[in-house]
This record gives C-alpha cells, sequence and structure tokens, in this order.
C-alpha cells in the first residue's frame, strides 16, 4: 500500500512538515501560522499571517448556546475522556453551523470567476447573484445573524483586510451583496462573521472547501475550555437544559393481537 | 502486519461470522441473537437469547433528555449526516450515562468471587459490600434513579430472568444490596435499570467489561429515530434549549498595557 | 422551549414509545421489530418483521477492511472507552461507505415516480436511467463490488423478499438496471448488498433518507465486538497497518529570511 | 436552568471572553495566547506566551501512522464532511496517545508535591518514583519513544523553556528520572515529547487534567490538513492498509439443529 503525502516526512529524530524542520518552526514560527502552513503548503507573508492569527481568533467562543459548546458539554456530562466531548462538539459543524464559510466562499469564487468569465462588473454580479438567487428562493449565506446587528467581530475583521490590504474583489462582491440586498429587501441584512471569513478566505485565494476549517481550528480552543469547565465545575448528569417536550405521537394502546397470544420470541 | 480475528472471515462470495455463514444467519437467526453471537462468540440458548433480546428493548429510549439524545438532536441541528449525529450521542456513553452497567456488573461480579473466596453467604456479602462502600463514602451503583421509583422496565426484566430461569447469584445479591440499603440509609433505593442489566448480564457470565456495549446497542435505535425526527421534522439550528446562562468570569476590562503598545504579531 | 415528539413519553414508572407501554414490548416484541416501529412509527405486519430483522444481520460485519472497523480498532488502540471507538466507526459511514443504500432507494425512488408520472414501463424505465447516467457520466450506485461477485447477503435477502410477498416494483426495477447495464457495459456488474438493501426498503415503504440507518444499525453490532476484541485481545498503540508513505513534499528546507533575524514571537 | 460559565459573555453586539473583548482579541493578541487565556483565566507573560505557541507547534503532525491521523484519513475516505473526519482523530486521543502528557504532569505534580511533603531532595523523589514504579511494575510515562531515540521536538522545547526562564521542579524531576531509569534499567530511556510537555506544562502551572488538552489543540490542526489532503487528492474507499488477518475464530459450521426446523422468526 502506497501513500503519498505532502504534509510531514517521519524519519528517526528527523520531522520535515511542509519542508521545514519541526524543530525550526517550534519556536520560531508562531503557531497560526503554521497553521496556514499546513492548509496552504507555504508559510504566510507577514500579512497573510496576521489576518489567518486574527480569522482563528473570531472563531474561538459564541459561549454556551451554539450546537457545538451544547454538545461538547453535554457529552461531559456523561463522564467521558476530554477529547471525546471536545470532538462530540465538533461533529456539530455542518451546513447551519459553521457551514456559510464554507458556502459563503464558494458563492463567492463563483461569483468572481463568473464576474471575469462574463465581464461584469462587481456591481453588476451583486445584482445578478442576488436576483438569482431570490428567484430560486435561496437564502444568500453569510448575512444576518441571530444575536447580532452589527457584529464586532466583522468590524474587526474588516478593519483588518484593509490595513493589510488584502482586501480585494470578494470582500468588494459582499459589500455589494449586503447594500443590493438592502434595496431588494428593504432591510438591512449585516454581512456577520462567518461572510466576513467566507470572503476574507477567498481574498487569501484558500480553497472554499476549507472553509469549515478555519472556524473548526478557531472553535475547538473555545470549546475545549467548556469542557474542562464543565468537568472541574459541574457534577456528572446535572440537568442542563429546560426542555419542555410534548409527546404527539400515538396515544397509549396494548399491543397488536397478533403478539399477545404466542411465544413471541421463538428462536 | 498480521491482524488475528476471531469474528468474521472475509472470502470472495463467502462470509463466515462466529463460524457461521452470514447467508445462514440472516432469516433464520433473530438479529439480537446474532448480537449475542457477536458479543459472546456462541449462539444462545433459547432462554439467553430471549434475555439478550429483552435487554436490548429495554435500553431503546428515555426521550429527549438524556445527554446521548440532547447530544445526538442538538448536532443533527447544525446540518450534519444522520450518522455523524446518531455518533455524538454515543459518544455521551460514559461513566454517569450507562456507565452503572459496566461497574455495576463489576462490583456484582468481584462481589460473587469474593463471596466464594472468603466462603460468605449471600446476605453477609451484601452486608459487606455496602458497608465497605459506606466507609469509602463511595454510592453503591445501579440503585435509584431520578425520575422513577418504581421503574416497569426494571420489573419486567427482572420478572423474565425468573421465568427463563436465568436469576443466579447476581441478581440475588443486587436485591440484597437493595434491602440493605434501606436499613442502613432508612429509605428505599430501588434497583434501577442499570443495575437490573448489571445483575442479568453477570449471570448470563458476560464480562463487566461489556457493560456499556448493551446499553449503546439498544440506545443506538432510539437514537437514531430522535435523528430522523430532528432532520425531517425542525429547522437546523432551532433554538433547542432555554439555557439562562450567568457570565461569573472577569469584569469586562482592557488588554493589558504589554499588549498595547506594539506591533503585537511580528511574524 | 416546545419541543414535539412522536417517539417516547416519558413520566415517572410510566415510559411509552411510538404509543406502546416499553414493559410491553420488552420480552413480547422482538428487538428488530421494535427498530422497526422506533423508525416507521408503527410495528411491523409479520412479514415486514421478518425483512426487517434480515437486513438488519446482513449489515453486521465484513471484517478488519472496511473503513468503519478500522477506524474502530485504530481508535481503540488509542485507549479509550468503548462507546467513543465505536462511534468512531460510525462516523465513517458516509457517502462511500453504506451511502449507496441511501443514493440508491433515493434514485429508486425517485425512478418508480418518474415511472409512474410519465407512464413508463419498468423496463423502459431502466434503460431511461442507465442511459441518462451514462451520459451524465455519473455511476449506477448498488452495483458491482470490489470482493464479491455473487454476494450470498443479497441472494439471501431477494429469497427472502420473494418469500414474504415484499418484492415489488423497486426490486423489479433494480434487476431490470443490472441486466441492462449488462448490455450496455458488455460486463455484468451484479446487484450488491447496498442495492438490494436500497430496493428493499424502498418496497417495504421507508423513506430513503433512512438508507444510511438501516447499514448502522446493523454494523453497530460488528463495530462493538470489533472493540471489545481489540481492547481484550491486542495491546494499545500496536502497529496497526503497513503504510508505505512517500513524502512528495517540498524538499528540506530552511525557514525564509524574514523569519530568522527577529524576536519572532513577540507578544 | 441556571447556568454558570468563566469563559465568554454574550450580549448582542457584545462579546467579552475572560473579560476582554473579543475585537480587541482579535488581531492583537497571537492566537496561542489566546487559547493559553481560554484554558488559563489570563493572558500568559511574554515568556508562557513564547512557551504556549512553542507547545502547541510541537504537537501539529506526526505523519500518517499515529491513530489519530489514520483515524482522520480512513473516516474521510468513507466520503464525510471534514469536521466528522477531524474529529474521528480527535476521539483516539487517549490513555495511550497522548495520554502520556496528562498521566506524565499528575505524576510529576504528586511527585514534586510529596517531595514538599516529606521533605526531599529531587534526585531523592526521582530515586523514589522510580523504585516504587518499578516494585508495581508500571512503567514511568513520557520516556522512550517508538521512532526517535532523541526526539527533535523534546530538544527544541527544553532550550525555551530553559531560555524563558520557566524550567523549575517538575523538568529537573524529568531529567533525574530519566538519569534513574538509565542506571537502574541499564538503557538510555530519553524522555519523549509527550514527558517534555507534561514537565513543561507543570512548571507553568497548569492543571494535569488538561495534559491531553494541549496534545489535542496543536494535532487538531495536522489532523485537519490530513483530511483535507484526502478529500482533495484521493478517491473514496481507496485500498488503505495492508492488514493481513488470519481468522481464529470456530471453523465453518451449520446453525445449531434448534434453529434448523422452526419458523425462527416468528413475531
Amino acid at each position: 500500500m502506497k501513500w503519498k503525502t505532502k504534509i510531514t516526512k517521519v524519519e528517526p529524530n528527523h520531522l520535515i512538515t511542509r519542508g521545514y524542520r519541526q524543530e525550526d518552526l517550534i519556536g520560531n514560527i508562531p503557531f497560526s501560522h503554521v497553521v496556514y502552513l499546513l492548509l496552504k503548503g507555504e508559510l504566510p507573508t507577514k500579512e497573510h499571517g496576521k489576518m489567518m492569527d486574527a480569522i482563528l481568533t473570531a472563531c474561538i467562543d459564541h459561549g454556551v448556546t451554539p450546537p457545538s459548546s451544547m454538545a461538547s458539554r453535554i457529552v461531559a456530562s456523561g463522564e467521558v475522556p476530554l477529547p471525546t466531548a471536545v470532538a462530540a462538539g465538533i461533529l456539530s459543524i455542518g451546513d447551519s453551523h459553521g457551514g456559510a464559510i464554507e458556502k459563503g466562499a464558494k458563492f463567492s469564487q463563483d461569483g468572481i470567476k463568473r464576474m471575469k468569465d462574463e465581464n461584469m462588473n462587481i456591481q453588476k454580479t451583486a445584482e445578478t447573484l442576488v436576483s438569482e438567487s431570490r428567484e430560486k428562493k435561496k437564502r444568500v449565506l453569510g448575512f444576518g445573524h441571530r444575536v447580532h446587528t452589527s457584529d464586532p467581530r466583522t468590524k474587526k475583521l474588516f478593519k483588518l483586510s484593509d490595513e493589510l490590504n488584502i482586501s480585494g474583489d470578494h470582500i468588494d462582491l459582499s459589500k455589494n451583496i449586503e447594500k443590493e440586498l438592502e434595496t431588494k429587501i428593504g432591510k438591512k441584512l449585516p454581512i456577520n462573521v462567518d461572510g466576513a471569513i467566507a470572503a476574507i478566505i477567498s481574498d487569501m485565494n484558500f480553497d472554499w472547501r476549507l472553509g469549515k476549517a478555519f472556524f473548526l481550528l478557531g472553535r475547538v480552543a473555545g470549546l475545549t475550555a467548556h469542557v474542562y469547565e464543565e468537568q472541574t465545575t459541574e457534577k456528572p448528569m446535572r440537568k442542563m437544559a429546560t426542555v419542555s417536550c410534548s409527546y404527539t405521537g400515538p396515544a397509549e394502546r396494548d399491543l397488536p393481537q397478533r403478539y399477545q397470544h404466542k411465544d413471541n420470541m421463538e428462536e
């Protein structure tokens, strides 16, 4: 069985990751830049390095209510090892939790490609994409938030991407889509943190298929803190949530006739 | 790399599990007996087969509130594949959720072994175990339940184990411990469903290390139903639980001086 | 927070699942029929009950090589609790492992619906579907197997579905597709076990979105046996697989100049 | 249901983590220092910040063979979402994979506490601990490695902990244990990377219960790269490992008599 990998070469007393000796990376390259190296294959420029670091920090935590933190804390309460509970939270990262980064980045990258192919300008592209989405009754992902109307993380990320000269067509497109949505819907649906990250990683030339990875790599820090807090300050199997549940299934009933008169489980 | 396995032999058009051709098992041996075969290595007697089936059914579901169903439904709400969400629920099966079967079976099996080694009777063994646990301030697992005072599953399982002549020393010991606990604590702590299963599988001569497996193999059916219900009747990312959370960390503060005046993230 | 569930009603000393008291189900209804009840909402007819049981048994195990057993055994070797390792195997059940049941069932159910809408016969439907798939260069899922040319599980399942009068349009369609594929490709691509289950559950009127659930609910028994075998007969962290891996990344190199001369990780 | 958390306060347009506004953390505090903040509750000193960063980088990847990378890549090959496959790798972080950090840190912290309680010096403590472990036939964890005799990561981490004035009693104890083991066993068992991290985080005053967290938080970056590489460069369900498996279960046999003559699965 012959595998190929571009990630790490392992020999006795010799570990090479993406070409670099691990002992050179350790203590010389900030961890967030090493993460970039792992995902992209090359170390970041100074600007990309700072942006990468900022994106990871923007994803660290959103309190106890998102599916990932809830899942991690609930699983921790069953009394399992820390990594098992952290992994449970990661499992919830799906198309609706963190998934807008992936889908948003794809939408944006496809949009910019099409803009170039069809020789449109950004504004026209935004109009076209919004109107097509509305026709198909599909939400444009990455706009609006259930808690925040002006998310401080989004503002900070865009401020940085401007300062670092990273902002390009994809961020521009997002801002035009935001305006277009406001015009068409008559209501402000501000770019949310997922949408901002989707646009920024697209301007950093990342594959949209890595969309969920950024969220995961930042959020895993918060999940670890939640599991540790649950394990060290709460009792296992504590009552965690008030869920008033109404049973809407069939009313109480006897077993069907056919199961009642025989030795039903004859081998 | 040479592995050994006693479970299944795979050859083209020929699948042998624990010695039996899979096409012979399919449709001839009830699935619950096949599960027994997988765990024990041999098909069950008629009595063990019925008991096995009853144990699995006794574990199927306990509504939406246990950690496993909550975790599965919450993870499902992130919009992930069905198996991912089912697995998240299984991750919560730990020392405090389903774990009393494993620990209870170990406690019971160690107890009966000791009874024989030290030539005690059951009643004396129960007294000794309870008094030692109380000295070490350790709970005897498998007694008492947060919802049920007289669990219908427990009664049915014990009724069956009597009818099927499975009840032996381990069940006897559990009943004696229940009495002893009532005498010592002055309050009835009835054997719960985990405790009943722990005693029964011990009388069926199962290794206590399989304790969580019985719970898992029954509960996975309920978890699958919950995930499917969540995916087909609810919206992703719905607000699932009322958790009023108070933040008890440090008050809002500025970054420390040392982070404020430099270009902090120089490569 | 108001949840609705049709699965189980939990009250003190009273557990109702799909309308039935759990103490009535335990010991009276075979576990596989209870699984059917959980997924479908109603107990099976005698014929459906037998078929359901056979399907679960047909999924139990395929030795150590499928992704699910490998993942479970490898994770077990890290020394984690049994449920954690079983869950790891379940995570691998995806579009390519067990997924042909889901996709195959959707393909079949869409096909039969279209046959009725467009007033075609089965043979014409098979021709249309195969030729359209070939045009789109998409594989028709559920045909061919990497090990078996005449899978004993498939034959047994179809024999039972005939005997139990379950075989209907969906199975008929599968057999016509098999013939059509042979004609068009000039090579026999026999219906595999996933394809057989996809067709049978469609004739049993199950939602295709439950496709992976059948595989999961049977396979979890085998995974549990594998984890238990690994934990009780092998050492943790044993060398498990011969993977000869060639590193194809960048050649060994020094850190870029810009990282070499400063205190790189200034706060 | 009232939860308490010291981690993050969530209000509309206002996110406070451990007291700091997230928009202040983003872009100003290196991500690895933010991880420290999440785990410890306070931002690191300059020295702790650098050490934390170095530890995370020291854990990033060890090629395709460790259980975590194998599990992630195998699960990825079933065609599941990236986070599901990354989580599968995390599940394998257990008592034998990454676990030596947790156990080693506990051993070290207990050792230093006892040294102070019993008024011993470091050398005497090392002798006592090694001789007691040998009596109980327990391995002292964190020494020796299956691939490396002189692990470049370990050397670099200790060099940094010296330069940063972090090295204290726990590291000193590890070095004394290494010498003591060599004397007693007559063979060099060098401190491995897990053992080094265990000693360093103990000198940084981290709770040993966070031992696996450091490994997890670094390794998750490598796992993400492996899953992405598998998903983008390999076909699903490729043959991944050569496992020559010998079946050692019962020889092929017929079903027992009692299953052969009846309608075995009567409802």
